[in-house]
């Protein structure tokens, strides 16, 4: 067992970032995200399985998203449910939006990083899909609703990180969920978001 | 300019298929492929960038997505007009059930190619909201009927790779946009799809 390290997590994740945008992600090594973070590199490989799962910090948000499903009202529609999901992570996101955005600029410089966000969503939509069925919700309505949940929060994520906006994450998820009642009315002009988007 | 080669394309796609499918898309080379094909591997060259693209068509596919969009009827409602795009692309599928069931397999065994189907779809998106934004359809809008768009298709697509289904791909990506009512439906139960899927 290793000492305990204070907040050796955020630490590491910090100077990673750094370091990321400074040399880039390729020309970063976890020794020196060790050295920087004042850690060893065996208290890095405690906590991520290499340099890239910095930025995607395991599988810890999956179940955040299954359990934020499971704790919605039972009277809540499929996609009402899987938004409890999206919630749950968009309750741990709220305040780091300065991270988030600097952690955009280092995957949008790498298309191996780029692809492994697209692999990151597709899992997120198979944990929510997942919850879903739990809750009795049908197969093929399971499996839309975790995948249009996940494109809602793509989009409300976006908007978060290039916005001067003030609204917060999950004010924002609300906005898209309600923007889907749009795609299905006809008349496109009016079928623009209400308040002028 | 190389001799005229009768549908050298399409006997490329078969021989690499047929060679990804007995020895792996890893252990398959170019050299092989344009063999296989009775071809040259400049006239290889001429068809794909390389042995990957032979799964992925290059870029025709965004074309026909967009033209299928500016076609929709101007009344038609934003994810209708999506529909019609991805309606456009399930037209030349159709009769190709059998190749895309052996395309499925070598793309599942193999994770870069699953990454780079991802990457595929998330440009569908893409092309389909540009196709919108063409249409007067308001941004937050057209983001979102695009990604919900390829999310129908895959959905689709899969249990159209499945099944032992009569049903064309057409008809089933009717289907799944009709199941996208059930999603904000409140009893769960209910809003099982309609069929009892």
């Amino acid at each position: 067992m290793g000492r305990w390290e204070p907040n050796a997590r955020g630490r590491l994740m910090e100077a990673a970032l750094e370091l990321y945008g400074e040399r880039s992600f390729e020309n970063t090594t976890v020794a020196e995200i060790a050295e920087r973070a004042g850690l060893t590199e065996r208290t890095f490989f405690r906590h991520f399985a290499d340099k890239r799962e910095v930025l995607f910090g395991g599988d810890r948000l999956d179940e955040l998203l299954k359990s934020g499903v499971a704790s919605a009202p039972a009277s809540d529609s499929p996609i009402e449910a899987a938004a409890a999901g999206l919630d749950a992570v968009a309750e741990i996101l709220r305040d780091r939006r300065t991270f988030a955005r600097q952690r955009q600029k280092v995957i949008a410089a790498n298309p191996e990083l780029k692809e492994r966000e697209l692999i990151k969503l597709a899992s997120w939509a198979t944990a929510l899909t997942d919850a879903l069925r739990e809750r009795a919700v049908g197969d093929t309505t399971a499996l839309l609703a975790g995948e249009v949940a996940v494109a809602v929060f793509r989009i409300a994520f976006q908007r978060w990180l290039d916005g001067p906006d003030s609204r917060d994450l999950p004010e924002l998820i609300r906005e898209s969920l309600d923007d889907l009642g749009a795609l299905t009315a006809e008349d496109p002009r009016r079928a623009a978001a209400p308040n002028g988007r």
